[in-house]
């Protein structure tokens, strides 16, 4: 099967890249003797993750229906790192019956209730907020010690996420981010051990702070999901070379206005996603960036700039070759961000590298 | 089974709804004695097809998976509205030769000369630009004759799309774009009938020049899909009242903070889409306006402001009611454009106006 082949869209991940990255990220994280945890909300994918987390874990996931494709899969140490309600603890509780050792996080001292009361096996880290403002109660919350005391031995240690690690200009921002990132989750880390908790985790992460820190004293392992695929994104944030996007959508001619300098593409907002990560880094990519059949950036600057729903209208910032471009030529979109990008499918069609020839089909795990 | 029990994030149809905005459209569109074609895009459920679509059609499909979804549940008579790629050709002309008749669009020379010369049975529509700028040739471009010579025997009718009545503001303005779609693609089919050719099928149609034309004189049939559904975009433009949004998604409060007037639910960008359609209307409702369980604006302008992947970051114009919003407390989010955030759901739960009772669970088509 080649990619020319493939009805369209479709998505393609190009396992050279993609090893590229894991390597990189690994390599980045073991030189500070800690252990990584990757975040499998992005590729949601079992092959992906026994390339990420060799040995089965640990891993971080975002739903329930990833903790139990994983669990069964046989990736045993996980998190669940979206502040978990009652209502989601018996399904937790049933994985770990099984053998699993799923953990939760929370900053809520009603939820922390819960979780203590739990029948089952439950272990959950607190939440903080290292900055990002999104969850998590501050390291020096009163509720960051009553929250402890409330899961009393259901504590399995601390979590933060810098998230507002996105909005650094700079590796020099990233790593200034990142070292409060640290500071706060060692922080909150201790502050709890003086109080007589016992702290075995202490997890922070994203991809740019965790590929950029100087310093991750005191962190036990660290959590990042996107580096693996990549995106317009990462490249922005200094984290990839473009080349090491690893997901692409692959995509027909369906029109073209050569009078307009533009064609039109069957990968819309459904097969691209209407994320618009770019739209405030220093290069505005639309919905996408457009390269060729092989992955390589010929058009320059080829970028969709309308995603309907099924429909991306191109453009390019020089002439178009519209005799290399008939309706039904496949091109690949390069995306803003991955996460969304590929949640949009139900598989990948893997290629190696530059060649067309699709080597394996992957499931993904959509939903919740 | 009721709202309450179910695992969130989950998408919620309240069947009421859904019924008072058929009613609407077809009262709209037989006023004027043509015939009306619903859009599946936005559904791809065989049970809303059976209620929009009476008697087995005709229907509007955007996708192959549509398609053959509803060819297979009886629905002979579609139109697939989105510009046909050579390599699409043979699964049409599968479909037709078991008995059904899809009809394919094209705006291009080569196409044509592919559909005209394809073994199978395949009737095409030439799309029409009636000022959206999006796919079509204009009615006064001499691609249009070109294209229907081409298509000979295979010219089913021409087919427009107001796609840029969306920027209108007030029913007057859609009103002036219907107008304008209306003479636009009925002096393209006059165009080809002095030329000689035989023309069926004059298509328009978006759900608010549907819903508003003055006139259809000329036209044969009318196309609309999200005004099944309706969205916060439909609302601001005039074409149905908010409590006829009839799709919602269920999701579970999973942080508070009160300090900051804000609280998290466990539907962000995946569950939302990260669609911001109502980011240039007269009021922004971020990605989406959080309702109660019932479906009640009890909250006053609590919006989804901030989308991260599984995280929505809720905030509001006047305190909430945090007392009544404890983590694992269930709300409902409209949202900005219905097709895009039902797209990432396998099914419907279904309900009836408010009550939290869920009477059917429908399943959808997605992907391609």
């Amino acid at each position: 099967m080649r990619l020319a082949d493939l009805p369209t869209p479709a998505l393609v991940l190009d396992r050279a890249a993609l090893i590229r990255n894991l390597r990189m990220m690994a390599e980045a994280v073991s030189r500070h003797g800690v252990a990584l945890r990757p975040h499998l909300k992005t590729a949601k994918s079992v092959d992906v993750a026994t390339l990420a987390a060799p040995g089965f874990g640990p891993i971080t996931v975002s739903t329930l229906a990833e903790a139990q494709l994983f669990a069964e899969a046989g990736f045993r140490d996980q998190i669940y790192a979206v502040g978990i309600v009652p209502a989601k603890l018996d399904a937790v509780a049933a994985m770990n019956a099984k053998g699993a050792d799923v953990k939760v996080i929370t900053d809520d001292l009603d939820a922390a209730g819960a979780i203590a009361a739990h029948p089952g096996c439950i272990r959950a880290l607190i939440e903080v907020d290292v900055g990002e403002g999104r969850g998590g109660v501050t390291p020096e919350d009163d509720a960051l010690t009553a929250i402890a005391d409330r899961l009393g031995t259901r504590l399995a240690g601390v979590l933060a996420h810098a998230g507002h690690s996105y909005g650094a200009g700079t590796v020099e921002e990233i790593r200034a981010v990142a070292a409060s990132e640290r500071a706060g989750i060692v922080g909150a880390a201790e502050r709890l051990r003086a109080a007589g908790h016992e702290i075995g985790i202490v997890s922070m992460g994203s991809s740019p702070t965790a590929l950029h820190a100087a310093s991750l004293a005191g962190v036990t392992e660290v959590r990042a999901g996107v580096y693996m695929f990549g995106d317009l994104m990462q490249v922005e944030l200094h984290t990839q070379p473009m080349e090491d996007v690893a997901v692409s959508v692959l995509a027909s001619v369906i029109g073209r206005k050569p009078a307009r300098n533009r064609f039109l593409i069957d990968a819309g907002a459904l097969a691209l996603s209407k994320d618009r990560g770019t739209q405030t880094m220093a290069k505005d990519y639309g919905f996408g960036l457009v390269v060729d059949l092989a992955g390589r950036p010929v058009f320059g600057d080829a970028i969709v700039i309308r995603a309907y729903q099924e429909h991306g209208v191109v453009e390019c910032d020089r002439p178009l070759p519209f005799d290399a471009l008939p309706v039904g030529a496949r091109v690949r979109v390069l995306p803003n961000h991955s996460c969304l990008t590929a949640a949009a499918y139900e598989r990948y069609h893997v290629v190696d590298g530059a060649s067309d020839e699709v080597v394996a089909v992957w499931p993904r795990v959509n939903h919740w």
